[in-house]
C-alpha cells in the first residue's frame, strides 16, 4: 500500500496535451460532483453531466446558481457560461467526446468499481478518468476495468469550486502519463495539486483532518469537551494560522530563531505526553533531520523574520475576513 | 483527570472584580511571555515583567516593537503605551501591586512548581495567578503552593497578541471564583475564552493540533508524504475552512441539508477505515446524538444555507487575505 507507484513531476508533454480539452464529463452531480460542474463551467468548459437521480438536473442547476456569484467574484474565464451544460441520458453518453472525466459517485466500492469500468471502456485512449473518492485507493477501485491504465484519483475538497487542493494519485495499474496528465489538467484549470507517488488510505489531507475529527469524537464521547468548545478552539486558535502556514511550518515558527530543529529538540518530550489518543512515532535522528530539512523546503527561502511578519499580517487579515463574512450573513 | 473541577459560566461578580485592574505582572518574557506583555500594553495596562535571562529586557523590547504595528493596526486601547513597562529585579517585585499575574516560564514541571508557589505566596488574596503552560494540569503544578486556590491555567496560542483563544481551567485545589475571575479578565481584555470544567492533558486545541502533528510525523517517518505536501494539503485544503467553521461544523456542512446526522449515518463507516493511525471511538447512538445536538449548538441558529453562504464568503476572503499577506512580504 505504501510502495511508490509513480514518480511525480511536472511533465511538459502532459501540459500541452491538456490545453486542447474543451469538454469535461461529470459523472455524479451531488454536492461534490455539482461543485465540480460549477467550477469547470466557470473555467470556460462545456460540461456534460450524468446522474441517475430523477431530480438531478434541478438540484444541479441550484448548485450552479448558488456557486456562480462566488465564481464570478473570483473571476470567470473568457466565455464562461453557466448554461454550457448538457445532461446526458447515460454515463456513456456523457463521456462521448469529452476530453476529461471527473467521477463523483457515492462512496460505495462496488458501485465505483462497476462505474469506473464502464467509464474506462467508453472513453478514448487518451482520456483520463479521475475519481473524486475521498478515500478508496485506485488499486481497489480499478479491479473491474478491462483497461485500468487511465484511471486516476483526483480528490477535491468541499466546496470544489472554492478550495484549490486536489490530491492526485494513480493505482497499481495506472499509467504514469495518466497521473501526469490529470495533474497537468487540474493545474491548467487553476487548482493546487499534490501529486502523490504512492497510494495511502485517506490520501494526505483527509488523514490529517481525520486525526483531528477522531480526537474530537473521543473528547465528546468522554465528556471532555463540547462540540462548541472544539469548534471554538480551532476557529479562534490554531485555525487562524493554518491557511497561511501548514502544521509543520507553524511548528517551525514555534521554534523561534532555531526553527524546527530547536522545536523538536526542545519540545520532543511532549510527544510522550497523552496530549491526544494518537501515539507518536519515535523521534529518531533521521526523522528529526527530515523534519528540519522539510521545514526549510516548506519555508521556501523565507527567513524567520519574514515568516513571522507574513503570519502576523495573515492572521489579522484572516480574522477580519472571517468577521466580515459572518457579519454579512446578519445584514 | 477527567472529573469536573469547576462549573463554568459567566459570573457577573467576576466581571466587576476585573474592571479595576490596572497593572499586570508577566513572569517570563520569552516568545509567549513577551507576546503577552505586548498584548497587555496594547490593551492599556501597565506591565511589570520579570525574566532571569541577562538579555531579557533587550529581547522583550524587540518583541514589543515587532508586535506594536500589528497591535496599532488592530486598534489600541485609550492610553496604551508601549513604554508602560517596568522590569522588576525579582518575581516577587514584579507581582507587587499587580491585579493579575501571567506566568510564562519554560515548560519544566519542577521550575513551574517552585515559581507558582512563590507567586502564590507573593500575591494578595484576590489576585489570580495564571499559567501559560501548554500542557501541564494545574493539579500537577500547584503541589508546592501553600495556597493553590488562586492558581489557574490560562493557555494562549502563539502569537498571544493576535490569536484570540485562551483556555482557562483550574486544578483540584483552585477556587471556582479564581477560574471565573481569570476567564472574566481575559474576556475583558478582548480574548476568546474557553472555560473548561475539568483538567485534560493538552487542554482542547493542543490535543486536536497534536493529533494532526503526530499523524504528520508518522507520514514523514514512513516516507508517505513530504513536509511540503503536508503543509500544502492544509493551507490549500481544509485549512481554508477552519478559521470560519471548526472541524465539527465543517462536517455538519458536509452532510448537506441533513447536516451532522446525515453525515454520521452516511460516512460513519469511514471511521473504521485506516485514514489515520488514531483509532476512532465507537459511534454509539448516544455519541451520534450528542454530535448532532452539538453541531446545532455550534451553528447557533444559522440554517444550512446561511452557513454555506458564510463559508463561501469566508473562503474567498481568507484566500485573498493570505495571498495579500504573502505578496506584501515580497514587496
Amino acid at each position: 500500500m505504501s510502495e511508490p507507484v509513480h514518480s511525480p513531476g511536472t511533465d511538459p508533454g502532459a501540459a500541452a496535451a491538456v490545453a486542447g480539452i474543451e469538454t469535461v464529463a461529470c459523472i455524479g452531480a451531488g454536492v461534490i460532483g455539482g461543485g465540480w460542474v460549477a467550477y469547470f463551467l466557470a473555467r470556460g468548459y462545456r460540461v456534460r453531466a450524468w446522474d441517475p437521480a430523477p431530480d438531478a438536473h434541478t438540484k444541479l442547476r441550484r448548485t450552479i446558481d448558488a456557486a456562480w456569484p462566488a465564481l464570478t467574484e473570483l473571476g470567470l474565464a473568457p466565455g464562461a457560461d453557466p448554461d454550457a451544460l448538457e445532461m446526458a441520458p447515460t454515463a456513456a453518453d456523457a463521456v462521448d467526446g469529452a476530453g476529461f472525466v471527473q467521477e463523483s459517485a457515492p462512496e460505495d466500492l462496488d458501485l465505483k468499481r462497476a462505474l469506473l469500468a464502464e467509464l474506462a471502456a467508453a472513453t478514448g485512449d487518451d482520456v483520463v478518468v479521475a475519481s473524486s473518492t475521498s478515500g478508496y485507493p485506485m488499486s481497489d477501485m480499478a479491479t473491474a476495468a478491462a483497461d485500468p491504465s487511465r484511471l486516476v484519483v483526483g480528490h477535491p475538497f468541499n466546496p470544489p469550486y472554492l478550495i484549490p487542493l486536489v490530491e492526485v494519485v494513480g493505482g497499481r495499474d495506472t499509467a504514469p502519463w495518466a497521473v501526469s496528465r490529470a495533474a497537468a489538467f487540474y493545474r491548467h484549470v487553476g487548482k493546487s495539486v499534490i501529486e502523490m507517488d504512492r497510494e495511502l488510505p485517506g490520501f494526505i489531507a483527509n488523514r490529517l483532518q481525520e486525526a483531528i475529527w477522531r480526537e474530537a469524537l473521543h473528547m465528546v464521547a468522554q465528556g471532555e469537551a463540547t462540540v462548541e468548545q472544539i469548534d471554538l478552539s480551532i476557529t479562534d486558535g490554531p485555525g487562524l494560522r493554518w491557511p497561511v502556514h501548514g502544521p509543520c511550518l507553524t511548528f517551525h515558527l514555534a521554534g523561534g530563531e532555531g526553527g524546527m530543529g530547536h522545536m523538536l529538540d526542545h519540545f520532543g518530550p511532549s510527544l510522550k505526553s497523552p496530549w491526544t489518543r494518537l501515539e507518536a512515532p519515535e523521534l529518531t535522528g533521521r526523522l528529526r533531520d527530515d523534519m528540519v530539512a522539510g521545514a526549510h523546503a516548506s519555508a521556501g527561502g523565507r527567513d524567520m523574520a519574514t515568516l513571522v511578519a507574513e503570519r502576523d499580517r495573515a492572521i489579522i487579515a484572516v480574522t477580519r475576513a472571517v468577521a466580515a463574512a459572518r457579519e454579512a450573513g446578519h445584514a
